[in-house]
């Protein structure tokens, strides 16, 4: 039995302490693993990041800590992407689309949240520079998270910053054995990476930095990280949930009094919306008062969406008619120069 | 300087020859890698497998290589998730959402194209009982490929089969090291097995096949293969793409020659103008064939107009499903160009 050639080793980092704000992260890893060489990949889990650079909410003893991490995903979000129950994928300010802001209350004490790093490109660029110069060696640093993906279950980690390695390796314009141009492979190369250091890595284990050894680098200039990962908002496809309403809840709205009424409303837009899947809309309502709901066309109004959201207000409201509700539609100044296209006033069912 | 702990190999298969329908593909393995041991991984990208199957469309000199490729797609997809402009993002009778149903014009002559294996998990199972008798290993098999994702740029690898290893590694329940219980870390390790092979496989290299070795894997019972990673249509909180409008195609509903769809059409728009007044709206509605009935928006289209007109449709396919119709919308032209709207399609009322 002939040996298998050499290939790429994905190495755990053990022993490395838990982190706390102003932990010395790099040289811990120099501590840990004095074997790292040049040309290795360092995968770092971005909760040790977060932790030594202080991205953490305090969760006083007594206070509601599911209440302020729910509060602290409005914070880090700049946009709901969908959402369903507690659930809320979001896009971070960095640009990632995650559920829950990639806010995680697993693996920290109970006395805090962790969130995301500020900026990971910048986090994975000094512990590059900081390894450098504790070992003497030129290494690559990615900083990994672990993500959720429409379509699949299951979660995997990517990519959320990186340094002396390129995001994407892009084959477009080569040409293949056969002559076919690959127009379209650019390989997310990053993000394998933090899936492959994952494997060794494990969730429960405590070890959140792995090294893969082998992979032929080529250092980027200028070393732009992750941000070739981010999709742009026009290349889009899916920028908000297709089914599920997207619920602003904004502070001071005076839904408390009368739940019965909105929750009616969002029943029955849930209902419309799974009857009408090819009128995909983002509705955001929120209440103006007892028995009435604001119905808002986004920030983006277009003939489309006014016509998708039409016909799930005109679907909702026969469902709320069958329920037993009447109903009545307020038009709230011209839509164009606001947002704001009506309020759906709710009657009491007939008894 | 110490050396780093044991971790995990990725190993290229190196010198495997070009696959065509009917090879033995098992076997080449077996003389490729003739050090494949217990407990490996060995992970296979889907287009060997394809090859090897005979899942090739022939593309006949003189053929347009194109329109077979776009023709191929209708056929493999049971569902059209989003379109835009030649690319289709769809879901396949596996499960599997992907652009253009993962058929591959690249890496194959210009004589054909390469479908998606019919049973990836079949596949799998196959060549792991046939490497068993071979080598005399008990090893996993992973059959991958490269699929983009949402709200990120560049694709990566992931699993469309395996055997022989859970695709999920469920950590649901499990309590980390601070007492937070788990709820939802799922990893889909057979996914980042893909990826951590898609490093040494690379796009050009004509490595199809890489082993992952050194990672512990329980033998699941029953194997069901991939099966857990799709997603059930009611998790999916993105169906559709959001901007687009998209109807599902489906061959055979034999729309032609019914007189009844524009009178149905015509009736259930007069419901919904009775239950809704607040939307006045001048529907004008004649068909453009059988069982298709054209909407237009008017001559002064507004976004009030679009409300109006939408809610009207939505009730109005409300009515149209009660009645026992089934619809699909299709958008015609782009609105506020042209005042034309979309199409609304009949089905066979459901018996």
């Amino acid at each position: 039995m002939s040996e298998p050639p050499a290939g790429i080793s994905v190495l755990p980092v053990e022993g490395l302490p838990e982190f706390t704000p102003g932990d010395d992260l790099a040289a811990a890893i120099a501590d840990a693993a004095p074997w790292l060489a040049d040309g290795d990949v360092v995968v770092v889990t971005s909760k040790a990041v977060s932790k030594v650079e202080g991205r953490l909410v305090h969760v006083p003893p007594g206070a509601d800590r599911e209440a302020m991490r729910l509060q602290a995903v409005e914070q880090e979000a700049v946009r709901v992407v969908a959402r369903r129950g507690p659930l809320a994928i979001v896009e971070t300010r960095q640009g990632w689309v995650v559920a829950a802001a990639g806010i995680d209350a697993s693996n920290i004490g109970q006395d805090a949240l962790v969130l995301l790093p500020e900026d990971a490109d910048a986090s994975a660029r000094s512990l590059r520079a900081r390894l450098g110069e504790l070992l003497g060696v030129d290494v690559a640093v990615v900083v990994s998270d672990t993500f959720g993906r429409t379509w699949r279950e299951g979660l995997t980690d990517v990519a959320v910053g990186a340094a002396g390695i390129p995001a994407l390796t892009d084959h477009r314009g080569a040409v293949d054995a056969w002559g076919n141009r690959l127009e379209t492979t650019r390989v997310a190369v990053v993000d394998e990476l933090a899936s492959a250091a994952d494997l060794v890595k494990g969730k429960l284990s405590g070890v959140p930095v792995a090294v893969v050894r082998g992979l032929p680098v080529d250092r980027p200039e200028p070393d732009t990280g992750t941000r070739a990962l981010v999709r742009r908002a026009a290349d889009d496809l899916f920028p908000y949930g297709a089914r599920d309403l997207v619920g602003a809840r904004r502070p001071g709205t005076g839904l408390a009094a009368r739940a019965g009424e909105r929750e009616a409303v969002a029943q029955a837009f849930r209902v419309a919306s799974s009857a009408l899947p090819e009128f995909p809309v983002v509705l955001r309502h929120g209440g103006a008062g007892d028995g009435v709901v604001d119905v808002h066309l986004g920030d983006v109004p277009s003939l489309t969406t006014a016509l998708n959201l039409g016909a799930l207000l005109g679907a909702a409201i026969v469902q709320l008619h069958a329920e037993g509700w009447t109903t009545r539609w307020e038009p709230v100044g011209t839509p164009g120069g606001s947002s704001l296209v009506g309020r759906l006033w709710l009657g009491t069912p007939a008894s």
